[in-house]
């Protein structure tokens, strides 16, 4: 339940306000050599406060305790343990949420399947466990680095807008200026991929990113390649037609509407997709709703919190697809170019 | 690679021109009365032939021979297997493209993979594979007989066109008759689903369901409640807010913009989900490619394939949704009202 | 739970009273040649009838139908799906054994796990599944061919009798002209594997092979290496001490008390097991019980019973250390020698 | 690989020398009381120094930090992350052993297959790692605690040896008074376990508690019920014969040589097996051996190490047979009593 991945996998715990969160990454390959840098780096992008009022989002260092796995530099082959330390928790804030379940969160959806829920800023549910998801994603990019692949997620879209970066902001801190949030679309890309990752028929590779977008919180929507559009493009139209590349002399499809998998597999184009995240469901404007005795009351949501969280969801959704992608590299690897039989 | 599900799985096999596919299915538990009219009405559901002149389609009798697991009438809990042969393979249609990497197929990608690849009308990648997960949901669908739950997919929209189902066939029926084809979206709402199935955080409801329907052959897309339109709807207007039921006294949500899963973890109202399906990728009319060494050729796929698979889908979409939904039962079931000890 | 292995699987199915038993075998590599001998062969030594009255046993002819993933002559990597018909199932033997449950038999295990059973012979509990293991431990062999392993396995004891092959099937004999059953031991030895293989911490080598072993029907015990003898052989003298091979100038252990185990890798030594097999529980003698509702009855078996089963296991020993052997080949490789950053 | 368990399970970290050791517990019920003491007294128990003379052994606090999934004294359902940190580590102890490999241990196995290792105390092949199995192990027993299930183990032979608990200390330290080790063999019955778990076929009680018992550092051999000695007991006087328990009524196997599985499955009567533990390869006397360059020498192992590595399995065999029943219940029960169709 909390492990992602079959052979390169992360198991994650940790409630938003307890003492700590953390996991242990297993499967990396020994020999990886331990880019701290790259690590601090992909954790400052996940932070809170896109978006929001800087001043009003929660503190965290966000320091990452590696207490395994890595010795002298480089990995062991063995699992990496590692924390992170809640120190900026608020709890107090919550105080009040302890009989309310806050609308379209998970509050309520834990109590029914526990009888118990830590109340705290949301307990497991709290995005902040996504800060382990690019723990691992680090350490998955780091085993990758000499092969050239590249992940680049970006913010597509805030509401309706679909302009530069920074009237994509503009239009979220729009939203957070009157208590309100809005939703966002990621686009990611994934070039310099081999051909041949992905396992039919259930693992191919579109279900496995699938599922790692769709397990980021406020997630609703996945698309790859041309996606929903593609349903009134015909087929005619639509087929990726392979042509002789005139520079390399390769039989390569001329376009990618694919996106990169055809029949699960990798095709060794770029591997494009969607996720689309609704507006956090956390806003200051008053909500008007019953509590969990169904008593009327009017909730006002105190706590800290992005109003768009897709600016954050970034480095999240490239996280989840270095897992992926090593996930799938070892997967294949098992079995690729084994040293058959002489017949 | 070739298994679905982690608490009720189906493990396939079987090649689309070999003797016979066929499966494993385990973990249903014991007790469940087998219903041959349900199964045999899926499998009938599934067949090809809609929006194409049917003269041309493969005439499979689909019978489905359940080997083990039954027994005087009920499953023992063991595991059950079933094969269906292949009866009407015409190989021969095939012969021609032994060197030819069919546009927007997995031909090519098998190829790179594997080194190695069964021609003959898609091998292992065709669609036919679907047959074995409607075996596996109408099992699925046998186990949950007494619980309320009903699943009910529909084809929602063909290329642009959302009328009515006869309207939506014509449109289908529109690009067979020049050799194109089309997609469609098949939209799937699960009603009578207990609150808290699905499993934080990596195993959530609409990740599992996600990663299940992102498996079947020609998927380019899942959404599951507002979804990607909800990316535009301020947080303030999406939120479902909790009111007291008039009726029945609980609280409950007003609106289901949620899709019936909060956190990962169904509430009791209906699980909605859409499912974009491309157009497929053998069509009649000419293609100009390469071959696989690169010399031009023009491509006229023959064998009989449908315009819009989104209708074949239908029954293949509610299959992987009984099978998720019977797993995730099964999953929350292990450690549901787990008696405790008296502290 | 009817699935063996993480990366080379096989999934089975089957009652030995129902129209078949078969599986399916998913994660070959592709290019394995299929060699039908190897496959004949080894089914052709796990069939029944050594050390009771041949013409008594079971005749089942126990061919193998591959029904998928074997295309002219290699493997597809996609999954193996077989099926063998049960052809001289006589079920009338078992109809008096509907309300009995045999002593040391699954039967009442079966009844109150699952509230139903199939009473004939076993059901899914019988020995007859073994084939299904067969099968894969054969596929698994065909995989290795070139790699210089070699598999061995041999009845080492027929109850005291630890005499030549022709002496412990003549002691087995000896309780079989009686009516009675006795038990014996396997003894394995695997050679040519390459050091390295086995994961910790819970994936040992031997943590593997014991669950391979221990999932035997009839096996009682499982040891390695010197095992339970060398509880009380100090640690001075058991100790494999390092010396330079005189001729390879290797570095090597100069004795393998180890079994060719260390930390749960393979060293490159010999990995040597014993497995315990208990005698058959069906005899013929006549049996003082009481039936399910309690009533005294006098049981006499009939069937078709071997009275050592350690001679009919012997395949079976070393198909699943087959199966094990490559699992952990694909586990290692997919990590071995990953290709790693410049640091 | 260092996940151990299906449906409840704990996945480990650490390197004994490291700055912690770890784990994440997952899968464990929600509202479970946490019981601190008696997770201390399991580890407690564990703690080296027996058999050896006390002063000399590594002093470590054990002290366990809980990080989630407990909130207000009781479980949450969500996963148990914690911490034990290592306070007591010598590592140049371990200096001078960088460039050999100690006989009978990993060190050589490591090297070979990760091409990189942890010199220091055995790095992750440490026996300390058994720490994380006993909190595991002790989650296990809190959720189990009002089922009435009995795990107890306990030295039953030290070398050739068989006398009280106080004889067998002796022979222990007889051994580690000449500075050498000896084995011992570690009897375990596990009481009140209810008829029916254990899933066939590949998964049976026995086949998991064997994995269990097996991945412990030293295991040597694996036997319940009557094991090895019943090699040579017909079936005649083997077989439990079914009786009506005079008082109860009940049909009720006359004798427990099955150790209360058949066919996989737990009968309700008790469980019983033993574990064979080698003696400790770390021994302060002289062993002449190459290191890893062939060039000889004479290896003295300081470290602090126990003569008898049995009596500290005590509490790591129970916290194993724990771990297993808490998952096989989980297993069962996601099945058992399953609500069916009206047929």
């Amino acid at each position: 339940m909390n492990t992602f991945g079959k052979y390169f996998t992360v198991t994650t715990f940790g409630e938003s306000h307890g003492p700590a969160i953390g996991g242990v990454i297993d499967g990396i390959p020994s020999g990886v050599a331990f880019d701290r840098e790259l690590l601090d780096e992909a954790m400052k992008r996940r932070r809170p406060g896109k978006g929001i009022a800087a001043e009003s989002a929660r503190k965290e260092s966000d320091e990452v305790e590696i207490l395994s796995g890595v010795f002298e530099g480089f990995t062991l082959g063995t699992p990496i343990g590692f924390i992170i330390r809640n120190t900026d928790s608020r709890s107090a804030d919550y105080e009040e949420l302890k009989n309310i379940s806050r609308p379209s969160h998970a509050d309520r959806a834990y109590l029914e399947k526990y009888g118990i829920r830590d109340y705290r800023g949301g307990g497991r549910a709290s995005a902040r466990e996504t800060a382990c998801r690019v723990v691992a994603g680090a350490f998955a990019r780091m085993a990758l680095k000499s092969r050239g692949v590249e992940v680049k997620a970006t913010v597509e879209r805030v509401g309706s807008c679909t302009g530069s970066q920074e009237e994509l902001l503009d239009e979220a801190a729009r939203y957070a200026s009157f208590g309100d949030s809005i939703g966002g679309v990621v686009k990611c890309e994934i070039t310099g991929l081999p051909a041949g990752l992905g396992e039919p028929v259930y693992d191919k590779f579109q279900a496995w990113l699938a599922s790692a977008m769709m397990s980021i919180p406020a997630a609703k929507g996945f698309e790859y390649g041309i996606g929903f559009e593609g349903v009134s493009v015909p087929g005619s139209m639509q087929n990726d037609l392979y042509i002789k590349d005139p520079e390399s002399g390769d039989v390569v499809p001329m376009t990618n509407n694919s996106g990169g998998i055809q029949g699960g597999i990798t095709n060794g184009q770029p591997v494009v997709f969607n996720v689309a995240f609704k507006p956090a469901a956390s806003i200051r404007m008053p909500q008007p709703i019953v509590d969990d005795s169904g008593n009327p009351v009017v909730l006002k949501i105190r706590g800290r919190h992005d109003a768009c969280v897709a600016f954050r969801a970034v480095p999240v959704v490239e996280a989840m697809a270095w897992i992926t992608i090593l996930d799938m590299t070892l997967a294949d690897r098992a079995r690729r170019d084994f040293p058959i039989s002489e017949a």
